[in-house]
């Protein structure tokens, strides 16, 4: 298939970093329309107080500007300077604050005295800052005036779906959070590569329907859960994506299953680089896998992370910037994507219409060479080809690439010694 | 649950080391009647000669003194010294006997010089002395006069039973075996663990019923399994509790099933301790294990030990004293006792009533602080509650312990998320 | 059973060394012929042209001579000198060949230069010789006659078939290739080894039918299959012998299957002599496991063998010969098939008549002492013998060996307490 340089993909990144996301709101919504403009995707509102699941959907909030400043107007905190300022959906206010009171709103990171911390309130009415540690200290005077332009209102949850049909209505399911601010890996690496992956697959043919959901974490995925709680049956393979750009290997965490195909999928291609180690167990905390892998769905949906959240000091911070998330770390988290995105595309079964002693290769000239496999793929692909066994069983059992095992597979079928099964 | 003080413990041992026990006699009659002093203890006496499954109660021994004297009258070895000098079933004797006889009929451990060995002879009718090895080279004398005041003739063979009842007549099953005359670790340590924690029962709410065996081994397990063949189908888990004083780490011997889930309860507390390679496969050898797990009853009993027998040099000698075991050893076989019993009792299945997302735990207050349980635990168990795992299943899966679950799922309970299965 | 020794097995390597033996003709008739001076042998010829599964029998191939020589008549590579120069199935010719054409035909190994290598062109019209790689350098002359006194003409294909007819139909096939020229590890000594124990099982009650088949590789597995596919399903175990002579361990080579029961007495027979790590998984490649594993057979036969065929540098090439194979390692390849045999024929169901409580075993004499197993090995065979486990399985999992649980079933039941199943 394709490959999709890591420039290109970090461009996208440059572009939706600026923008102050939340789980509802102005930002959100411009996120979906620079993601509208190059993949077709279909947008719905969601209006607050709908009931989902057992949560509802909250009052949308919107932030035009947010400081702290001395009573002589000099601003010592300023939403205008990095939007993770603000405590999302921090109250609207405009007063003079003792600094004692100010302080027990503002939220800093002792141990990373430099960098400003990631935080919400999207449930607990409030207000608060974050800041570099440095900062406080630096906060003497007996008063502050805090200005927070925010409105927080009845409005609607905006949730962005592209759906590429395929032969069949069975469908992959690629999800990714759009909720955080400016945070690189956590989550605009996820969603360049989601973008890319959807271009990709609008060009190619495509034996399963693929959906591509982006949406803010939790509150979306329950929100669209709640919309299509008869239709997720037809999900047969899924990923949640996040914090694909930095520079650790890629990881893979199970889906609650443990043994959906999608599980040995990305096993497969994990164990193919070495890097099986990184094949971690489903827990029922991280990203939207937690909703889809509730025990009442319990989809086979696992999470492609390289990084997984929580484990890397950037994690939530204002360190987690464009020059953290590497073009080359994103290209190889495509490429990883698309290898997979190969299996479960080329994944079935066959059956070997010659199934008495070994066929004659030699006649047929089936040996390989130059083939994308090689003999021995052949001969594991003849002799495993009884109706039980699917290419990836085949590839597991032989220790061949599932790449080779397919490949051969396609060449003993055109040669008639072997054929799909429906 | 209640601590019992290993002081405590330790006085039934001393209480009850003096008697000379047998598998039958007034040895066995009089412990029984300590412990019926305690708790409620129903007795039965089996009479011998008696079929039990492919055995037959034995005549009755009882022994009012032995010794082996000089013709001069100074006794060189003498049962009222210690009850282990004579050979268990020994027959009554009264008469002068050549020195090579009688060293045919005296047992030693040249290996430990200084330690009287236990020896028996229940079903080949015989006479024998067991003695230091260090006393064999004092025997220089022609002759000796050896006495056994015994007498085994018809009579019975004692069984206690104390049964707890509790909302389910589905049972739990402990057995001791009290058949060994001063012999500490083996096996009074586990008459003692067994009586508290039969007191403790009787103070708790209880949702099984709870039997508790005492009798001499093998024939009595035979005698009571002969008399109880329509009733075992109802224990559901079972435990042979023996050395429970001695200084090594506790350990488990696993049922024949080896998947029972008093194995996987053992396995668990054990592991959460640190002592998972205490766990041991079953084997066709040891205490009444062997009765409950032969392949007609096949019942889920395991054995609770410290040092199994056979494996350490006290065992089955005189250096099996009051000593030997230790209230802090004693206090903690009780303590581990006690959390397998609040497993059986607390394991259930639990179905989430809100299995679709997770639920919002905010508005709810189940974060867990101070209530015996984490969030993990609660995420845990809610993302588990699928009607298919156990509170067991879920510490397992989750690596959190049994009890922070347990706490878990009564908290979600309470709170309507979770109902607990039939 | 009997021994048999490792001189008596080399001798008849040394008989069949000499014989050019191919996929067809006289060479396979002699060695045919040998065999079926010791071991009732049914033969059959299946002509050239026949259709078999995929493949078709070929032309039948016997050569009188064959030399490379120098104008002046000397000869400087000679068929009569070693079997292993010409190429099999090289097409007859007499002509004046220039260097340059001459070389195009020579096989040899720059890395091992002074052995001869083995090659054949069975499906691929073509002459050719092999030749130690020093030898290459000393042909420095403008042209060379070449003479092949070969005949490639319609024919026949040879099989030998070796039925000892048991008390069941159910068969064990032990297959071995008899088509390689002089080569001893690979085949010679399988063949002694298959002939000698045909001859004990002559000698013996047989529970299972015993078929073994003498025959070229692959094509002769080929034939045989086609021609008995109806019958196939008979065999309850088998295996392939080869390269039983050379100074590695003994190895096995799993079914296909991986979980037949020839495949786990093999595992436990290594497994009590430390060589569990020579067990080996199935693969598509190796000799006729290949055709008795193909899909549509999938029978459980597996491959014994010491040194794995391609592991070791003596093999196909002229250093495969009689000093390379030991009469020590012969006569133990043969004492682990037997030991394997013995397993086959003993392997059973057995089911306690005392199935509740241990049967009393003092007044049975059943203690072992000298009757070939232990008192372990009684109690764990009591234990086990629910109807459940085999002596296979008994063995397994008290880590007995195999023969100990065999004795005391065998005892066990001569005293009623067990009854073989059906």
């Amino acid at each position: 298939m394709m490959r999709v340089s890591g420039e290109n993909l970090h461009r996208h990144a440059q572009a939706l970093f600026p923008i102050c996301r939340s789980i509802t709101g102005e930002g959100l919504r411009r996120t979906l329309a620079y993601i509208a403009e190059r993949i077709p995707l279909g947008l719905q509102e969601i209006p607050s107080g709908e009931k989902v699941l057992d949560w509802e959907i909250p009052p949308e909030w919107n932030v035009a500007g947010a400081y702290v400043a001395r009573l002589s107007g000099e601003r010592v905190v300023d939403f205008a300077d990095n939007n993770l300022h603000l405590v999302q959906y921090s109250l609207p206010m405009d007063r003079v604050v003792p600094r004692e009171e100010l302080k027990s709103h503002l939220h800093s990171l002792p141990d990373q005295p430099d960098l400003v911390p990631y935080r919400t309130s999207y449930y607990k009415p409030d207000w608060g800052f974050c800041v570099a540690h440095s900062t406080l200290a630096r906060l003497t005077d007996e008063a502050y005036r805090v200005v927070i332009d925010s409105r927080l209102a009845p409005g609607s949850l905006t949730l962005g779906e592209c759906l590429l049909e395929g032969e069949s209505r069975d469908e992959v399911l690629i999800s990714t959070h759009c909720c955080h601010p400016s945070l690189a890996n956590d989550n605009l690496s996820a969603i360049a590569v989601a973008i890319e992956m959807a271009r990709a697959l609008q060009e190619r043919r495509r034996r399963f329907t693929y959906r591509f959901l982006f949406m803010p974490g939790t509150i979306g995925a329950i929100a669209w859960l709640a919309r299509n709680r008869e239709r997720v049956h037809r999900i047969r393979h899924g990923l949640v994506l996040s914090c694909l750009g930095d520079g650790a290997p890629p990881s893979y965490k199970m889906s609650r299953r443990g043994d959906a195909p999608i599980d040995r999928y990305a096993r497969h291609a994990l164990s193919r680089r070495g890097q099986e180690s990184r094949v971690r167990p489903f827990s029922p905390y991280g990203y939207d896998e937690r909703q889809y892998c509730s025990p009442g769905f319990d989809l086979p949906v696992g999470a492609l992370m390289r990084s997984p959240n929580g484990t890397f000091p950037e994690y939530h911070t204002s360190a987690d910037n464009l020059d953290f998330i590497r073009p080359e770390a994103l290209a190889d988290s495509y490429a990883l994507l698309d290898e997979i995105v190969d299996m479960i595309e080329r994944d079935r079964i066959y059956v070997s219409r010659s199934p008495y002693g070994e066929p004659q290769l030699g006649r047929r000239g089936l040996y390989g060479d130059g083939e994308g496999y090689d003999w021995m793929s052949m001969m594991w692909t003849l002799n495993l080809a009884d109706g039980r066994h699917s290419v990836l069983d085949m590839a597991e059992r032989s220790g061949k690439p599932f790449a080779s095992i397919a490949a051969a597979a396609a060449a003993a079928a055109r040669a008639g010694l072997l054929a799909a099964a429906e």
